[in-house]
């Protein structure tokens, strides 16, 4: 029965097709760092979540591969980009693909991994082809523009709250809402499911990127898997900072705005007083709400669905882990 | 009647659409460069040709808009991509999107480009939409693996004839095949046809590469638009310097494979020895003839075709005109 798969077995599913896609392809410059990027591993929590959605609508997740596969290529596409623009060394511990070869290459290959990534559709029949392609293509240019305004915010400071939630909507969790979509498409959905796993998607991304950007300041060290406090070190722009900055007292405020403009060598101190800010200015709890707020719309859009209570109960479980980080 | 338009017609046809399409987008920072790259003019075979195919073949050829306009913006992603990887300073005279802007922006820019190129087939029914993107898809990833084998040439000095020309056929000739193809497509011709007007696009696209190969060691500088000698200067690999190694005789080779491992400052007496051996060892002889058998090729599929004598003559003329470089 389909929600007899456990998470853990569509990761093995997927992680053996993928094993498949990866050859030793001419010019060996351009499909080595492919090879290399999607040999990183990885949760490869999207293209488990097409394989999932699609036996939870009563279809077969085996003809979600290639879209799943798609997702994947796509991801790491997006990441291969992401990285050079960041100037980041490290990706999943390992060294970044411009940094193993160069600019150009990361480039490139990332090119041709979006291309790749359109290629895995074409097993499809032409009207679920052009579904899914035409969802792809809009997931990602939104992941596109999602980038460029986090890009933007870096050199502002008047970043507004509505403003941050769709920049991360865009960057994240449309792609997460996406790959569901697609799994409801495959499986011959009707329409107003198919939208309702979007909805639900949706929401559960946003819910756990502003969870990342909670625990990035209040995680536990040992089990957060990033720098606990590297976003303060970085200045960067999250919804606990736009909400402290929203509702601290002029005093705290400018303090907070004038703390987020140092970069200190030692950073332990700063990174101290920010999070007393954000505590007493009401931002964590107002944070907490809003993770809340987004767990419980993507709940309320799964409960609008018209799949078994038992299938329900499988994309609930799942949320839950993923809120609570198991997954 | 269709083949009594013009190219300038075709090209003005297109290029109002074009107008349309370049509208001020959130966020700016990421479509203001696709507009001032598209805005940047050029010749816009690639789209003109799509558009008169169709028109040759039956169809309509403001149905072949979109895919027009798809082709052109791939053109241009590749173009505001290669630039970054070349470091080069100006396009068509004015400066390059990552000059002008940053890398960052060049990559992410490019990236919706290429993204948006694959949005204008949604306009076509899903089993054209269907052929059209897998050729485009196909087209594509061939681009990027012939950049990929030009930049790999660059450092090896075992370049054989073959891989040179396998080089042009991905980076240059088959986007112009597949320009054409895709007009065929959505001119509903019989697929035998539909490939013979691919092979012509590529074999006049390979005859038109090794054109400007020659003219640039050979042009007139007045007509010729480019710098001459400037593949000279540059030490670039072209079929002249290949045909130079295999024919000329050992001293001359060895002489020839000096000149190409120095970049002299003054490069006047470089440009005029290397032009002297290829001359001498026959390579200019060799490249003329390959001109014509490419140009030959193209004429003989193109006469495969079950189209109008009328029809065919203008294809003919448009070859002819490409080749005397007054297209």
């Amino acid at each position: 029965m389909a929600n007899s798969k456990t998470i853990d077995d569509y990761r093995v599913q997927f992680v053996s097709h993928l094993a498949q896609e990866i050859q030793s392809k001419e010019p060996k410059n351009l499909y080595e760092p492919i090879n290399y990027i999607l040999g990183l591993g990885g949760k490869r929590l999207r293209p488990v979540l097409t394989l999932m959605t699609t036996d939870l609508f009563g279809g077969k997740s085996k003809d979600a591969m290639n879209a799943a596969l798609a997702v994947e290529m796509f991801h790491n596409f997006s990441l291969v980009h992401d990285d050079i623009m960041d100037d980041a060394p490290l990706r999943r511990g390992k060294t970044t693909v411009h940094e193993k070869w160069d600019i150009n290459t990361g480039i490139l290959s990332g090119d041709a991994m979006l291309i790749n990534s359109y290629q895995f559709f074409e097993s499809y029949p032409p009207n679920v082809f052009k579904e899914l392609i035409s969802l792809f293509s809009r997931t990602a240019i939104e992941v596109c523009e999602g980038q460029q305004y986090d890009v933007d915010f870096e050199s502002r400071d008047d970043v507004s709250i509505p403003e941050y939630l769709k920049m991360i909507e865009y960057k994240t969790a449309v792609l997460v809402a996406a790959a569901m979509k697609m799994g409801a498409i495959i499986a011959n959905a009707p329409q107003e499911d198919a939208n309702a796993i979007y909805d639900f998607g949706k929401n559960l991304g946003l819910a756990f990127q502003l969870q990342d950007d909670f625990l990035d300041a209040f995680g536990n060290p040992e089990s957060f898997g990033k720098q606990v406090g590297g976003d303060i070190i970085e200045n960067k722009k999250t919804f606990l900072v736009l909400k402290a900055i929203e509702l601290a007292p002029k005093e705290q405020k400018e303090g907070l705005m004038h703390l987020y403009s140092i970069r200190p060598k030692e950073a332990a101190s700063k990174i101290e007083t920010v999070k007393s800010i954000f505590l007493e200015s009401g931002a964590v709890e107002e944070t907490n709400i809003a993770i809340s707020d987004y767990t419980q719309k993507a709940f309320d859009a799964l409960n609008a669905i018209n799949i078994s209570e038992s299938n329900k109960q499988v994309l609930k479980k799942f949320g839950e882990n993923l809120m609570k980080r198991t997954v």
